[in-house]
């Protein structure tokens, strides 16, 4: 039910990001995305470190990052706005002429996050859950590799 | 149901946050706090030029920014870790000094968000949305009189 509401907002978001921003300075749209992505650091900063073992694992803990982290998983593409290719940003041209494949990659994410959230909530095994998160890890460097600077 | 959700979840996250974060630079928390500002701050934006009638009033559109605002409305707090009080941010010692003083306007903020979110989806009239939208600048600049420098 969660997961289809959001489906339905995700929905709505991708319909409306085109004309709901249009007004938006290329500067201030490259602020917000790159302040959406800090957001993500700081939550799969210690799923990542809970993982691979850096950090104990503590599923309290992991709960509360993943939660939030699937809270914003869709919010960082509304400010790929046309015009904001240039400036302060490390996205790769490809955001904009392979719009297709980056909103695919994008959605990738936003799945491997809500399974995630999902699973972390679940009586799951600590191994599944670590698994996961590699993911969730796994689909942000594939959208990194072909759409963002080195 | 969705707001009830929200509120074990933010009590967790109440309760988790001064040992989630331990681990935390401080550097890295104000970026991150700041980031989540600056989310905030992309969705009030649009909210408040509509509420002051600087931009046509749009339901679908006002409906996305109070949404994703709510998403993100209880995630800065967590930020303002010890030893966070020092370096690039304009928080005040009273965010610690004065620590349930300042979490009460964080609450406050949290539940005028939730409130523009919940009205925004109902059949409200335009007027009592772009009166919740005013509510919830006050809520911020309650906040930030008391615990940002100017």
């Amino acid at each position: 039910m969660r997961i289809a509401t959001k489906a339905l907002i995700t929905g709505t978001l991708l319909a409306l990001s085109a004309s709901a921003v249009q007004a938006v300075e290329p500067k201030e749209a490259i602020e917000y995305r790159q302040a959406v992505f800090e957001v993500f650091k700081w939550n799969m900063g210690p799923l990542g470190a809970m993982a691979q073992g850096k950090m104990p694992f503590d599923r309290e803990k992991a709960a509360l990052y993943a939660q939030q982290l699937n809270r914003v998983a869709d919010m960082p593409w509304q400010g790929f706005v046309e015009g904001s290719d240039m400036g302060d940003s490390e996205a790769l041209a490809e955001v904009w002429t392979d719009r297709e494949g980056f909103e695919s990659k994008a959605s990738d994410f936003e799945q491997a996050a809500a399974t995630l959230a999902e699973l972390v909530q679940s009586e799951a095994p600590e191994g599944d859950i670590r698994r996961q998160i590699g993911a969730v890890g796994q689909s942000c460097k594939a959208c990194h590799d072909h759409y963002r600077e080195d």
